[in-house]
């Protein structure tokens, strides 16, 4: 029987450790489903990063907890010390209503500065202390349009540094692979994907700019990208936006 | 004139900015000096992880108020959520008294999963904050005897990586150099450059197990390299160990 994973023929005879980045939104949670299906056993990491969004981080906890991941780890860093991002520095206005073609132009407000790097690193140190070889990031092509630390040569340079920098590339066990199963897909094939392997997305939170209790804006970039995927993908998207009836 | 910096042939007409990771020990205050030296305005950056020896973070503090650094940033991350290392985990003892050839081999107790790559991702995002396209590490040829993350291929692997990660590479702007001046120098000849630059060393902590007034254990593999360096450099090492009259 073939494995599913990019790195072998047969099916893995034990169930091998991956990392994988959960940040609670639709992406990442799909993400997990994936490395399950691949036959890993999933060790769930988070950040506190100073995001205004911390409603995601009880999403991600949420997640972990359904999909019955090995260990989840918060790991809590602050972002905000550098500034210079709407997604953490209160001083800038997250966009709203923009159209696609928009949001394709150029390096969103919402980008922070070498988070993708700082996110790796980090699952690489979790990846070393658990023995784990592979981890999972739910970077899409939608994304790699606006961020830098998105695209596939950027994925491929830091899986080249990965296997220079730990123990385990030292003495020589097996590499580190960085698996991004979203890469090549669209908004609806994500969901169609995730909806096929039992993904619960009412669990789930992307928006950039909820309330209070969490409800989605409904129209940041985030917001508009999954109610069309979910469109596309001919499923209702579960979850509550702010103005619907609670 | 000549700049002595390894990017361009004339000094600099305006002083760049760059990053300087400064703990607060020998190296990187040596580092910092040099980076000085070069024409840099040096932005510092330091960290605060979870580390038994957080009597360095004063020593940075003294060093970067005294060397007039232009901003000093401590980066709050707790290396601790993962555990595995002497350095973080209180449950892992710190070798003592060993041997030079004992320090050589293998990855030493002290060693904290990917810890270089996560200090150099937060310098990348520092430096693209405030614009800088260089990064000083005081990473030495004694480290990377012992550290994957230390060694001049992961040093190269992680600016090629650093240089398809920020937004001044996708938008064409000057690549991002990642500076080790030590990298090919003893303990003794770093000391001889500082010395010449005007550093105090009185500043500068190096102990992994310092008491709680700061003084070094005089013990532990750092402060057994460092007294080494000293001695071979013909300078007395000015700080204060333990045992030694207050």
């Amino acid at each position: 029987m073939k494995c599913p994973c990019s790195r072998g023929r047969k099916v893995h005879a034990m169930a091998e450790s991956a990392i994988v980045l959960l940040s609670g939104g639709l992406d990442s949670t799909t993400t997990l489903a994936v490395a399950k299906d691949r036959g890993f056993t999933p060790y769930a990491l988070s950040f506190s990063y100073g995001q205004r969004h911390s409603v995601e981080l009880a999403a991600a906890r949420r997640v972990a907890e359904r999909q019955g991941v090995e260990r989840h780890v918060v790991a809590d860093i602050d972002l905000r010390v550098f500034g210079g991002s709407a997604l953490t520095d209160a001083g800038v206005d997250v966009p709203k209503g923009r159209g696609e073609a928009e949001m394709g132009e150029g390096i969103p407000a919402t980008y922070v500065p070498a988070r993708n790097t700082i996110f790796l690193s980090f699952a690489l140190a979790y990846a070393e202390v658990v023995g784990a070889a592979d981890i999972f990031t739910g970077v899409t092509a939608v994304d790699y349009s606006g961020y830098p630390d998105c695209r596939p040569e950027y994925l491929g340079a830091f899986e080249a540094m990965a296997n220079l920098a730990t123990r385990s590339a030292v003495e020589g066990k097996r590499r580190i692979t960085l698996h991004s199963p979203l890469l090549d897909l669209s908004k609806a094939e994500i969901i169609r994907t995730g909806t096929a392997l039992g993904v619960d997305y009412a669990l789930t939170s992307s928006c950039y700019d909820p309330d209070d209790s969490g409800r989605a804006c409904g129209h940041c970039d985030t917001c508009l990208l999954r109610l069309k995927g979910f469109t596309e993908a001919g499923f209702p998207d579960p979850i509550t936006y702010q103005g619907a009836p609670a």
